[in-house]
């Protein structure tokens, strides 16, 4: 297993073309840049930000709704089913160093909220304006804002 | 214990006075129209929609985040520790038939995402902009928009 | 709503005749002598229970593993939905002040190695035999003993 | 990361040498069987188990109580902080393809119960006599009993 900061990519189960092309670059920046991309396992954003890791050799952990290992999708290295739900978000932010919101979404949404009332950096592509959160223009921007915050380990 | 829907009040645990007064006052008029008011059970905003309650003998409860009963304010008629920490957000937002936001601040911000995220109606108080909450002109409109979603029991 | 120190009764979804008699005598003795019944909200000894307590006019909540109030057993008057599943016996042994562990069942035993580690008071009727329950020999000794513990309030 | 099942190893905090010595044996055990040793990250069981996984170059993961990664013992190489306090044992349960109990604790028996609950196999080593744990007479002996149950992988 290698190390590296554990960085959490938020986004939506589904989304279109553009944001998943999005999310796969970003997966595949972040573990170039040596960071693990952890995201909530399933499908879209998620499987998006994972196969772009793969992609580069990086390490992916998906923290699951659900109780089955099974669900996760084919690009997380190690799943880890928590039985909680949605309530997994909570988890997926806590474990994380920062998080990378991609795309709108409640879900998404929670977890900027979450990451930020920990005082975590958050980083956004195409997402909700909030404050506190950091506007990235693209992937290698939105990478070089995690950089910034937290180095690689 | 008096029976009835259970509507959320969300906010901050500090809060400037006119923020106070709202929930205050947000609390006795929920109470008045039979609803139960359900808090995080702590300070500022949660303490103030209590006391509004009470001041109408309404029902109180709050989901705490620590373990002891003691730590809730003394309008909490009911108060249920979790040891969940700040995920007790989640238990609060599940609990709920609808939830009315006051304020801003991250965990505020949590629960709107959760329950708009869990198809919940949201009024807002002065609260973040976002889509899918109904900004309230003043507390007497929040109940009102409360009341078109969920009878009061 | 009337105030009491909340004891959790924990029991099976589904148990035999002798059990539920036990369960729902042990609610009515638990509602006569002020305490409010708390349960996970759903059927066999967590119905029994809250449906003693309510024919001595107790007060009864459940706190369920889904996200829907209706599916609380009709005794129970304050229905908590968690959306958190079977990790919803947590929050159960979190908000109580004691627990009676009624009859045998793997949720059971997790609600008395939760209680006991928290350090909390745990009465057992025809229960597990672990170290640290105090074994009632009958309903009326099951309270005797929560009582010694926890004043009804 | 290697892939391989994951298997819980669940124990005390503080613990006797002999005990020690038999969870810093089971580490070593599974990891040279191909598992990956996750443990709740702490002390006592949970730093021997580790141990022993890391000095047979086996992968470990930790899921940590508290928020902060640093919380994890040294030879934790994934840390998974979750920030849910002692419910953070079900997570551990939710995340193993089985689990191995070691010593006695009411923590451990909480974690038992959950996985039994479950459907989990579970292994004990000097643990609480529960109905369903399959008792192992050593290390040896434990490690072969969840290989019956779960495949490396």
């Amino acid at each position: 297993m290698r190390r590296g900061a554990i960085i959490a990519v938020a986004g939506a189960g589904e989304a279109d073309a553009p944001v998943l092309a999005a999310a796969e670059d970003l997966g595949a920046r972040l573990a170039e840049a040596g960071y693990v991309v952890l995201t909530g396992g399933l499908g879209g954003v998620m499987e998006a930000a994972s196969r772009g890791a793969r992609s580069k050799l990086g390490a992916t952990i998906g923290i699951l709704p659900g109780a089955d290992p099974e669900e996760a999708n084919g690009w997380v290295e190690l799943a880890i089913p928590t039985g909680m739900g949605e309530q997994r978000n909570a988890v997926v932010v806590a474990a994380a160093r920062a998080l990378v919101a991609v795309g709108r979404g409640y879900g998404t949404l929670s977890e900027i909220a979450l990451a930020l009332r920990a005082g975590r950096p958050v980083v956004g592509l195409g997402t909700w304006e909030i404050e506190g959160v950091e506007q990235a223009a693209d992937t290698a921007d939105a990478v070089a804002r995690i950089a910034a915050h937290v180095p690689a380990g």
